[in-house]
């Protein structure tokens, strides 16, 4: 698939609600699960997205779109703010609003097809295009959820008994 | 984690309000997203979805509380009405209300511990207990909008550009 920005949005939109969707006021253990001693569990990972939101996406576009001499980005540290002590329940709503905020911003930015191969410069990656930052805003949010459940469906790894044969998804 | 029926309602019940959530009004193209020649889009998921609903678990569970002498269940056909013509926004509708009737259903029972110990035959595995069958329904659930937002992320493989290097789940 093409990167098409009316394809894109209605995505990133959507993801605070689908995420709220699956884990808000769920029991605590759920929140908690994680697929191995180095893995993301379902909170960890909306404070990472929360995180990206203050300091990835839109930073990043902004930059680009200023085209100014120096177009380096920062480096987005992938492991900050992963913990924290807040409920779940508020976190989401952080998400909800920083998301709603982010997009009002890219819209008004009018984007036209142009603008989309205008490049910055990635800390690790090099040079990189307006269009593939924002395909990599859609793709990471649907890694991320695709984690979560993941994540979830493998607490049920023994609990399943002999249909673990069936499930793919639910073996290492 | 044990299979605990309060812990493992809550995301049985969430599942059609995710997916909801997820694809309701999408542009088409993201709704028929294909990993390959041999996967599911997401329309095609949601219609699995569904025919679970009528045909799997819940029938698969009332044989296994009846404790008839004759436990063994139909085998589950993972391919029926994959195809359907409907509206999406129909298919996210009738699995909404299949699913809260399947629920209620299941509260009706008022299952206790020992009934979970109960057993049925599955035409491929065998014997097997209801808290199995009940705890396989959730890793179902998840496991499928895993692989939604997977075929999602992955229809961006090209267009992250470099950033496909951070990216396993999109790598095959």
């Amino acid at each position: 698939m093409q990167f098409d920005l009316d394809h894109a949005v209605p995505v990133l939109e959507r993801t605070p609600r689908v995420i709220s969707s699956l884990l808000e006021s769920l029991p605590e253990g759920w929140l908690d699960a994680r697929d191995g001693p180095e893995a993301w569990s379902p909170r960890e990972i909306v404070n990472h997205l929360i995180h990206g939101e203050r300091t990835d996406w839109i930073p990043r576009a902004r930059i680009i779109l200023a085209q100014g001499s120096y177009r380096r980005f920062q480096p987005f540290d992938r492991f900050a703010e992963l913990k924290s002590d807040r409920p779940l329940d508020d976190l989401l709503e952080e998400l909800d609003q920083l998301r709603a905020g982010n997009i009002a911003t890219l819209r008004g930015w009018n984007i036209k097809q142009k603008d989309l191969d205008l490049t910055g410069e990635h800390p690790g990656l090099g040079t990189v295009t307006l269009r593939q930052l924002l395909a990599t805003w859609v793709a990471h949010d649907l890694t991320h959820i695709a984690q979560i459940t993941r994540t979830m469906a493998r607490e049920y790894k023994q609990a399943v008994g002999p249909w673990t044969e069936y499930f793919r998804a639910l073996q290492n």
